[in-house]
């Protein structure tokens, strides 16, 4: 390996919800069967390419705390360090927890659809606060004004303060750095690494379970632009796979 | 609950090695099925009670690690802070790591046994460097001394500054407190909160799996001597298998 600083990202393995075709955002649920499988098989990719994580950072849902664990587990780094922090979690979907993605789609249209699910900065309906899928009374939120939607533009602006507080002076002090989070937590620290502008990053998509490996600069930049996956052709695969949810 | 600090001891559920019979310190061997369902019933007993941690300490052993996973998972509290520490790592159990105990018993007699097991300052042989059961390259010990053999007085030395710098802190800050450890680690506490004599301390087992409960005064000192078992007669039959292990 070279000199270049190491940031591994890993998008939770399949949830049950996602099985389900439901918006998830901030309700927390488990991963499914397959979504576990896919967990360990990541940490087995991380155990081939010998890119082993020195700390761990995840949000605080459980699909993404127990894909690190699992994909930890498979790498024989279970006892890294742990920070974990909401400002990693997925997208807030607002009203839209819950809800089909399906039956939204047609409900509402392509149009708004895409717009919810795409747009850089129209964010869903707020979500009733007390509500079936609000986070009211969450204890692991107390004393934090949540939000109570979200779009992408809002998840760059909460979660860059913990990149530059937390995960980078980890990468400086040369750490490999494990991100265990979301699709798009993560397509924002992406945004960011890549220098991705508004319009573009609506195209992207991250696969579920399969390590993006990131070399940085001293300037923090990413030595090949967009990373490399540590299996190609199925990050692929399921790229294209994420891309028609809700079809 | 009462204004009293909040501490939870659990023993890890138990180990392919523990089914096995053989003498495992800082062999790093998983969670056997049996294990994994008491450490998810530990979480239940947690729910149940209502005494909910706010951070986990853990050794750096994967039978520790995730017998926490598992229990923090089944009482919805898998978000809360970490901190692992080889402090609070089982007892090294040197050049009789990897023996079956039955035929250690047999092959040095019920006295030598005895006393490697249950002696406070008595050690077994060191282990060899580099041998199979040996932690010679661990990463996760990197740049530490590493034992390589421990009596119960060793680990009460190398626990104690652990407890005083990390876990006191979090407990003075009004967190209930985790320790997700191992049999000698949590003696060795149980040994310093009770007040136990080096003696005595050779009668006292603790079951795995069932969180053990202690509430502290502002001197740090058990309301209840000796803590409260969330199980306590599961807790009793447990305590009396361990103590007739090597028969």
């Amino acid at each position: 390996m070279s000199d270049a600083y190491q940031l591994i990202l890993l998008r939770h393995g399949e949830s049950e919800w996602n099985a389900k075709g439901l918006f998830t955002g901030w309700v927390d649920v488990p991963l499914s069967a397959k979504g576990e499988g896919e967990a360990r098989r990541g940490g087995e990719l991380l155990a081939e390419s010998g890119t082993l994580p020195d700390v761990l950072h995840t949000s605080l849902l459980r699909r993404a705390i127990s894909t690190a664990n699992l994909a930890l587990d498979a790498c024989d780094r279970h006892w890294i360090e742990v920070r974990r922090d909401w400002r990693l979690n997925e997208r807030h979907y607002g009203a839209l927890q819950g809800k089909n993605k399906k039956q939204t789609r047609e409900e509402f249209g392509d149009e708004q659809f895409m717009l919810w699910r795409r747009s850089y900065d129209t964010p869903p309906p707020p979500i009733e606060p007390g509500s079936e899928f609000a986070q009211t009374d969450d204890p692991r939120y107390a004393g934090l004004n949540a939000p109570r939607t979200e779009c992408l533009k809002d998840v760059v602006a909460r979660m860059l303060p913990y990149w530059e507080s937390a995960i980078v002076p980890d990468l400086r002090a040369g750490r490999t750095v494990l991100v265990a989070a979301h699709g798009n937590s993560l397509r924002a620290l992406v945004k960011h690494l890549d220098g991705i502008s508004d319009a573009e990053i609506a195209g992207l998509d991250i696969p579920t379970g399969i390590p993006l490996r990131y070399q940085l600069d001293a300037d923090l930049r990413p030595l090949t632009h967009g990373g490399e996956y540590l299996d190609p052709e199925a990050a692929k695969i399921a790229a294209a796979a994420v891309a028609n949810q809700g079809r």
